[in-house]
């Protein structure tokens, strides 16, 4: 099926009612067919209503249809083969081993969260069991199972355009939990989001699920967003993106008159800190492993090393030495749309200019010619300068990371506590070294949602253990990831059923343990029947 | 400890430098002696400034710990006697069964978050090892485990004076998490409020606890409120109360520069479904249950039965019939406070005047005198009335129930489908009848925190397994319960540890596992080390 520029709703594909528009390839800045159309207010409506119609039904399939669901979705992802592949390199520059390392983690993702519903793990099953005789009153039988929360708004991020899109992560969790999903895709790699979703639909109709359960709506601009947001069909919202873009959900959302979760993870500064003796020890090597952290994907992740905590001396001179030297090596790097690159330029160039800073190196300049090409910065302040300034916290994003160098462990210390949240915090120390440094481990933990020792931040693993999320403002509500399994808690809310019959519970609930779940039974975990 | 009428607040009683009140016993409508003070701005400030250095100290007790101090609050609260009784009883109303049962279940609840942390259950702890070997990239060592989410502000409710109050669910389980709780007491019983610090400050004096873990500050209005939701040093929102008082914090919270969750337990109207067959084998004694459930306390709870859903016939004229005669000997009851007692009579009036609505049977009316006296009512609409009018479904906080007479199933259903989220719904069935109707208790699954079948909403249990929580309005976020062991996963969030040296992992991680914790180890649930 080749590309229409339609979207996908209630079970069928629509010309969009809304304004056309087209890719742009970023190596050549040139416009990119076919020409894409958008939602009009009125199919947001249908795609809404197909979704809150779809919930009843969907919510309540068998997880083992669900899982089965999800991993057709990703047979049938891989089953685009090149011509996924090529459109997704055609509208984001990204290189062929990136896009296909994407649509791996991608694929795995839905795999993941489907044997997480074989498993039975999501529902966290409770029981509590009665007491008929207690006194002075009865103790009734209470059982608890988590349930889907609703229809879920996904929205698309730009720079991940699987992993984080149509499919991603926050499109498979709230499938898995049972919750339809209506995607916002990212105008900037429509035929990409278009692809996916023509996957999507196969293993929909494949799979008999309700038509409803899954929609692509795209615009260029922000109506469809909003639309969605502030819909009633609408239960919960996952996003990935900016601050401004992340926050303007949030308080679209919490101006519904039924107010509803918001999910953003909105990216971060992501610290290093390199610590004295083993900086001294290993300055190359760890100024080549951030090198490759800091511009990898041309420096386009949430969890980019955008700051750099040092205390002066010997290593940092050393390790100063050897970053300049890789940097200068780096070539520009197309970056993802006109947008990001043009912030980009503003937001490094305001860095670089500031009083306060200097630019300890920059990579290679761009040469003339089209496309969006970002330049690599690796820039310096002090930590008074940072401490009284902070404007410099503010996310750059894109390949440019700040150096700021502490006077002692102290400044550092005291530069960190300064800090907002982060997704992550990287310290760089042997064990020995560490142990003498617990109290700033310590206070990291307040900071970050992911404690990486001796190595970098890129690289988000999809698993049980992940958390991808911080405190504010690395997301608006640290207490959840949007990686890994445990993201599913994010679209689920539990029920608890007092007193029903035995025969009527759900399985997952019934005193036999039919399923062979992992119970907390009278507050004991436990696999073993009740008796 | 005679009454003071101070503030507890940064390890010391201090006299607050707001305006003074006092409570009003509600059976005379006198005051009564002491005078007690109210916090001013900067005393806030101070308290704020406390819990927020107690934080780095508190989050790190090991939870052996916190469990000793969690069980001395628990001590120092009985220890307190009579003096905490009778003055519950002179400041609410209550007979002494109930603050008896009220202070039982207060230590109990207590006592359970100590059995929690002194299992660990609270971290949930997952690992997921690494693989060194894996191609293209080694996966690293992922850990994962729940920390605390920094200082809570904590709403005492009116209804609960220790419950929901200045020692209740939503204290307990923030100090359980490693959360420092800043109080805002309920003005309505400021002196047991008093009492019940007098005993928390006692327990953190003898646990050695840092100075600011707990404070108690109080006004007879909003200041405080708001300017504790507003403080950057608060990290979440604990409340019981009204859905305009629920609703004004939330939004406050959002409109942060920084937003932070609020957990508001809003009341609801609990729908009582009678299912006809069963209604007409059991209609006597449903009835009596009934109205001992919507008399209990005077109708003064969240989960109060304020809304009876029946299908017309037999069965139902003779629930009606038993009703009727039961309410009719209802003597007037006493309510806790002068606003309580006001609001209910304007809106249990609105609505028995609704031209839609007719009486069925009201109690005994109150006798001239002083006092807070509410009379019982159980009314009647038609379900179509119900489906017009909105306003018919707004909570009367008190001894007041509307039953809505359906003419079918599929009415009663809809009736069901256009219910706003509820803590509870109930439904009286046989096995044999519930069977036929499972598409009702599915939809009401949709609705409601907790199903109650063949029983009361009243009587909320505090186990693993409760959910007293539901979709909005009856929470800002149904994904929570405020009750039972459940409610600690508000105040913690995830952290992720990788790569971390094994022998400085906090002991919960760790391989060797010397905690016994069951744990998710690469996906699956175990209490094995690993080898």
């Amino acid at each position: 099926m080749a590309l229409s520029g339609k979207l996908y709703f209630d079970g069928a594909w629509h010309q969009g009612e809304g304004p056309v528009y087209q890719a742009v390839n970023p190596v050549t800045g040139e416009a990119v067919a076919p020409l894409m159309t958008s939602a009009s207010p009125r199919q947001v409506e249908l795609a809404l209503g197909a979704a809150a119609r779809a919930f009843p039904v969907y919510k309540n399939t068998l997880p083992g249809l669900r899982a089965g669901f999800l991993r057709a979705c990703a047979d049938e992802i891989l089953a685009l083969g090149d011509e996924l592949l090529d459109r997704l390199t055609l509208e984001t520059g990204y290189p062929r081993a990136r896009v296909e390392g994407e649509r791996a983690r991608t694929c795995g993702q839905l795999n993941l969260f489907a044997s997480l519903l074989e498993e039975g793990a999501h529902w966290e099953a409770r029981i509590d069991t009665a007491q008929p005789d207690r006194k002075p009153l009865p103790k009734p039988d209470l059982r608890l199972l988590n349930q889907a929360l609703g229809p879920v708004a996904v929205f698309g991020a730009s720079n991940f355009p699987m992993a984080y899109s149509v499919a991603g992560g926050d499109t498979a969790s709230a499938l898995a939990a049972g919750c339809p999903v209506v995607v916002k895709g990212h105008s900037s790699h429509p035929g990409s989001c278009e692809l996916v979703a023509q996957a999507m639909a196969r293993a929909v109709e494949r799979c008999g699920m309700p038509t409803g359960v899954f929609s692509l709506l795209m615009d260029e601009g922000h109506a469809v967003g909003a639309q969605l947001v502030s819909a009633p069909e609408i239960k919960a919202v996952g996003f990935t993106g900016s601050l401004g873009g992340g926050m303007a959900l949030y308080r679209l959302a919490s101006q519904r008159p039924e107010p509803i979760p918001v999910f953003a993870e909105m990216g971060s500064i992501n610290p290093v800190i390199l610590v004295p003796e083993t900086l001294k020890q290993k300055a190359t090597e760890i100024a080549q492993g951030f090198v490759g952290s800091l511009t990898l994907g041309c420096g386009q992740f949430c969890v980019n090393p955008g700051l750099v905590l040092a205390i002066a001396g010997e290593g940092l001179d050393q390790f100063l030495a050897s970053v300049a030297t890789a940097v200068a090596e780096v070539e520009a790097g197309v970056m993802l749309n006109a947008r990001i690159y043009e912030h980009y330029q503003q937001q490094s160039q305001r860095l670089a200019q500031s009083e306060a800073v200097d630019v300890v190196a920059s990579g290679k300049a761009r040469q003339s010619g089209p496309g969006f090409l970002g330049q690599t910065h690796f820039l310096r302040t002090s930590a008074s300068e940072f401490l009284a300034r902070p404007e410099l916290q503010e996310e750059v994003f894109g390949p440019c990371s700040l150096l700021v160098v502490c006077e002692s462990k102290q400044q550092l210390m005291q530069v960190v506590a300064g800090l907002g949240g982060q997704l992550t915090g990287t310290i760089h120390a042997t064990e020995s070294e560490l142990a003498s440094w617990l109290d700033l481990a310590d206070l990291l933990t307040t900071k970050v949602g992911r404690l990486v020792v001796n190595g970098f931040p890129t690289g988000v693993e999809v698993t049980h253990a992940m958390v991808h999320g911080g405190p504010f403002p690395a997301s608006t509500d640290g207490r959840f990831t949007s990686v890994g399994t445990a993201a599913i808690a994010r679209f689920m809310r539990p029920v608890c059923y007092q007193n029903y019959p035995q025969a009527l519970l759900p399985d997952a609930l019934k005193d036999h343990n039919p399923l062979g779940l992992m119970r907390l039974v009278n507050g004991v975990k436990t696999r073993d029947p009740i008796r």
